[in-house]
């Protein structure tokens, strides 16, 4: 039995319960930050809370209360719940005043919800995927317009989960007039005669945590990454391709609409840039 | 306190929660509907039980084993609270295995969650909005692909009610590549030279039940209706302007970007239509 952490409690799951007028429940109207634990220590947690502060500040949702322990908050979780490998996800929503409306619940009187729990991935940085590669579909992107900020909004993500699966792929990139946004949960990547490939930042796509550590460590690595659009075609087109989130780290793609990338398997640059951030970031975990 | 339901139980609403692990708190995985209640009946409850199923069926969500018990729970809730007028909202989620994933849980093992409050909105059908009319804004429609499923990713309509609020107005119209597309919470209307004219259904706007309803009594009353695309200068310069929805029935807009509409008054066509259906949605209440 899990220990979860919800509005100031610490609570077994089974008990861990909001109001149904939690405007998450009835409007979506909340964010979130998935950490990883490696070795019982929280990777990127700065980037994962300086992210949550952006996305409460363009939403206009108050910070709550314990921001300042939610280090405090992630560790005793990990703690309680022996999370060796793993994740804690964290949600704020902007709360309830105890009816539902369109318009936002007062500021001053109704206090943000803060839930947080850990999930266990013993192996977690080992996973036997990054051996054999991802097989992705591409799928329309139908998401709303602000990906940036880190939303629960997370139906159509999930709906090209499951397409995927339905294809006997393991993910979905989505692809908005001709180019590629972004993975379900991650952002996208291909390699092209040495050159690292992925869309800029906009609003169109999550401003991910382990791309821009991934990006840095690239470049001072001394490889050329580009930022700019790319199209399905490129992608199969390329030498390589690959993923990263906070989960996953970098994760290559070996298959693209049942084309294969390159080799057709995991691609040199993926793998270095998996070992280095692997190996930079578990340096620098708290 | 008013009695709410949740999976089976009528319960105070201070008590009334769902498991933080729900796919409508953590992933937006969820559909809803609102029926209103004129001198405590149901109005277009058919329609609505109809829209439901057609969202649940969209997105595979199982149908809540109470389905056919929804009229009797719906009727329990306006007995229970005493809903002379006012609305019935039910949300319907795809559950919870006990944890997160982007995978929908197994359809067979997890059941879904139903939840259903009552509103209570007395004068609710002589809303003195009615008499002056709303001012609207234009805004960008940023929402997902598939607004045609009423699910609960309300995000950007609460949004979009809140910017029309800073600039003094009651709701948003949204705009996509130049075409209106609906409001907020309603369907958006514009009369020109006696024309009815109103986006016609796909992808991009919520299938109104009362939509469906006020333009089968506008042709029963040999008004003409065009379902097509129209563009907000279009609407700045018509004879009028209106909006429908379950709880507003025929609400009419007098000013759009600050610009009056026609006269700047409700015009002829919306008070009729608004008339009209207040007669024959409440003697169809059940």
């Amino acid at each position: 039995m899990r220990t979860v952490y919800v509005n100031g409690d610490y609570l077994p799951e089974t008990e861990a319960k909001v109001s149904i007028f939690d405007r998450a429940f009835l409007m979506a109207d909340g964010v979130y930050e998935v950490t990883s634990v490696l070795g019982g220590k929280l990777i990127d947690f700065e980037g994962h809370l300086a992210r949550l502060e952006r996305s409460l500040n363009e939403l206009d949702i108050k910070k709550p209360a314990v921001f300042d322990d939610l280090l405090d908050i992630h560790r005793e979780l990990v703690r309680a719940n022996q999370i060796e490998d793993g994740l804690v996800y964290l949600q704020v929503t902007r709360g309830s005043d105890g009816d539902r409306d369109f318009a936002f619940p007062d500021r001053e009187t109704t206090e943000p919800t803060l839930v947080l729990f850990t999930q266990s991935k013993p192996g977690l940085a080992t996973s036997p995927q990054a051996e054999t590669g991802l097989k992705i579909i591409s799928i329309d992107d139908q998401r709303w317009g602000r990906r940036d900020i880190k939303t629960v909004q997370l139906l159509y993500p999930s709906m090209g989960k499951m397409m995927a699966k339905a294809a006997g792929c393991d993910d979905a990139w989505m692809v908005e007039e001709g180019h590629v946004t972004e993975g379900t949960s991650n952002n996208a990547y291909i390699v092209k005669d040495g050159k690292i490939i992925t869309r800029q930042l906009s609003n169109d796509i999550l401003h991910g945590i382990t791309r821009a550590a991934v990006l840095r460590f690239a470049r001072e690595a001394q490889m050329t990454v580009e930022e700019r659009l790319f199209t399905v075609d490129e992608a199969k087109d390329a030498d390589e391709a690959f993923v990263t989130s906070a989960s996953a780290f970098v994760m290559p793609v070996v298959e693209i609409d049942g084309q294969g990338v390159g080799t057709g398997t995991p691609g040199p640059v993926a793998k270095r840039l998996r070992e280095i951030y692997l190996e930079e970031s578990q340096n620098a975990a708290i």
